[in-house]
């Protein structure tokens, strides 16, 4: 079901003006509320990530129960995405961030997936071979957030269908296309891969389970676009016996040339995105270029102060470039009253880019180094297609 | 396009008395002439097989293309597969009969494909354990026909995936769902795995092609109900670079309980036919019970003779179980002369069946001890998604 007010948000097309609050009540979410903030900082024992302290994830589904899970000593794991059509951008990294903070906070498993068959049939331009090069590379970037290499686990799907299509074959069975045509939004010219696809990406959502036989409840942070994708899953779940998926979901990242416009990988979009690649020079030209809240002259921003909620610059102190609340707080503060300008913001932002993105591209280097051991390809020894226990469970849901 | 006369024949139904002339005009195939017989008697320096002799394949595509390429000493493949919902009866060997006649006839490598996946899509009481199952029972049977073990290849979706995914992902790129829905006449309730499927059954046609970097032309005997996979297939080839296949249609096979009933494996239906695995006794009780040609009483018979047209023991005397020509004939003449009774003609037939059976088994038994090694599991080494060469060429066709 795309939202269709003055929006469309679906996984393969975001479009408008999103109003979030509504499109929570059309997906039929829940609020991510202070309470339940409290909640998970208590049980991580820890600050949140700027990413939830700050709004940025703002609905949820089952959240209170990966956390009731937590509270009973029962493991849990995190998974996300990426769909390798380009280079990654800034934006790219808001869910695996999250997902690391999970990770170091209460020791989750993390399971990544590069769908670089689905982008084969999402995208009419690219052949397969580019996606495969593009998931390579997106997945050094994200390994190089500071994942812990014996808790990743990667589906690459082309190389890791022979571990996931068992439990995709279960899993398609159970999706009429009915169901898939209602949910995307498809039309009739929709291709048979992309139709079938949304039963690879509920794979990583049952598969430790299945492979574990018992319960290991998964929580997804993602952007809210991709909702429709686990809410199939979620679906089907109790059907096959395993435990509903939880989400958090995010707000759409602005792009630099303002809030209207998603940030985006392809054409014109470019100068858009700060990508991971980006030199210096091109952070620079980009950054000085990005779309702000100030006003028309000088004397009337020192006057009258400027407005951080539509500047692109500011969301990405908020989301990524100045995690210590004090030092965002006065960012905001200087914003609004006037006393920065939207000039030497950007110089420190420019700043700040550079010297992470220096940082992240020697992480990458090393995350090379062992991102091929990350990446299943089998089914563990007893899972195996072959031997009885292959079968996907239908075990009634662990209470 | 299901033909919807006073019948109907797709993949995945067949319905009513079937008007073959007339399916042969709704799938557009053409007709197998005796003169194209003839080319192939010549090609293959051999007496032709009784399915063919006889008239049970009766329709084709683009064999004269397979004999063509032939002629300038360029080598071709075929390629059948099975459905494993069940155990094999005499029926199901048709197609890999004639293509264990070409591998003899022409050295042609053999593709086998079990497709255990489609059959948890297509039937949803069988668990993926037994379609499993059932496939390595199946393809132990297929292999006892004969095939040479070093050319003859197999793929077995759940286990051959990896092999297969590549090119599966290049070719359901390219079909759109509305294809899929006007081919199979699927309704909105077929699940996505269904949808997706005829891209796998699509694979082997092209993949000898694939890993030989060049174009070797691919031949399918099947029952004509099969034609619209490979109709999807052939629109197909031409988009992706690679020989369209020729194909080589035989009628249904007319059940033991008479015409009308097609030979199933399921249910109330299983004294329909004749299962490999049927102990003499049952064997027996079933030939007994079985629909002849023959009159209300000895005397008529003696005097009016009876019909082997009609006669499903007399059937099986003509697709299987006389393939010389001599005694074929002289069943046949026989029985229409009022010479030969139903009950003796049962009698022999009965014997001849045990006998073969009996073989079949030991070969059988045999074939297992090499079975998995004939069972892709990887494409070979060079063709593997990670290297630049795994690309689906998007070669023009070879001239």
């Amino acid at each position: 079901m795309p939202a269709k007010d003055e929006f469309t948000v679906t996984p393969y097309e975001v479009k408008g003006r999103i109003d979030y609050a509504r499109l929570r009540e059309l997906f039929g979410t829940e609020d991510l509320t202070a309470a339940l903030l409290d909640r998970l900082r208590a049980a991580a024992d820890r600050p949140l990530p700027p990413s939830l302290e700050r709004g940025v994830y703002y609905s949820h589904r089952d959240l209170g129960l990966i956390l009731d899970a937590h509270a009973k000593g029962r493991p849990f794991f995190v998974y996300s995405g990426r769909g390798p059509s380009g280079p990654l951008h800034t934006s790219h990294l808001l869910a695996f961030e999250l997902c690391k903070w999970f990770q170091d906070a209460f020791g989750a498993e993390m399971w990544i997936q590069i769908t670089d068959d689905e982008k084969v049939w999402a995208k009419t331009d690219l052949p397969r071979s580019e996606t495969y090069r593009w998931g390579l590379e997106n997945l050094a970037d994200l390994l190089a957030l500071g994942f812990d290499p014996k808790k990743t686990h990667v589906f690459f799907d082309t190389r890791s269908i022979a571990a996931m299509y068992p439990l995709a074959v279960d899993v398609a069975r159970k999706i009429p296309y009915s169901t898939v045509k209602a949910v995307f939004g498809f039309p009739p010219s929709t291709n048979v891969g992309l139709v079938f696809y949304t039963a690879l990406q509920t794979v990583p959502c049952f598969y430790p389970s299945w492979v574990a036989g018992k319960d290991v409840p998964c929580l997804i942070p993602c952007g809210i676009d991709q909702d429709p994708h686990f809410r199939v899953t979620r679906d089907l779940a109790e059907r096959l016996g395993y435990p509903k998926p939880a989400l958090l979901h995010s707000q759409m990242m602005p792009g630099l040339l303002g809030q209207d416009r998603v940030m985006s990988t392809t054409g014109e979009q470019k100068d858009n995105a700060l990508f991971l690649s980006d030199p210096p020079k091109e952070v620079e030209r980009k950054l000085k270029k990005a779309f702000t809240g100030g006003r028309a002259t000088v004397e009337e921003q020192r006057r009258l102060g400027a407005t951080p909620e539509i500047c692109s610059v500011w969301a990405l102190w908020k989301t990524k470039f100045a995690p210590e609340k004090a030092e965002f707080d006065q960012i905001t503060g200087d914003c609004r009253s006037g006393a920065l300008l939207c000039g030497d913001c950007k110089g420190m932002l420019i700043e700040r880019v550079n010297g992470e993105f220096a940082r992240h591209r020697a992480a990458r280097e090393a995350a090379k180094a062992w991102m091929e051991s990350t990446i299943v390809e089998h089914p563990p020894h007893g899972m195996d297609v072959r031997k009885a226990g292959a079968e996907t469970p239908n075990r009634p849901v662990d209470s």
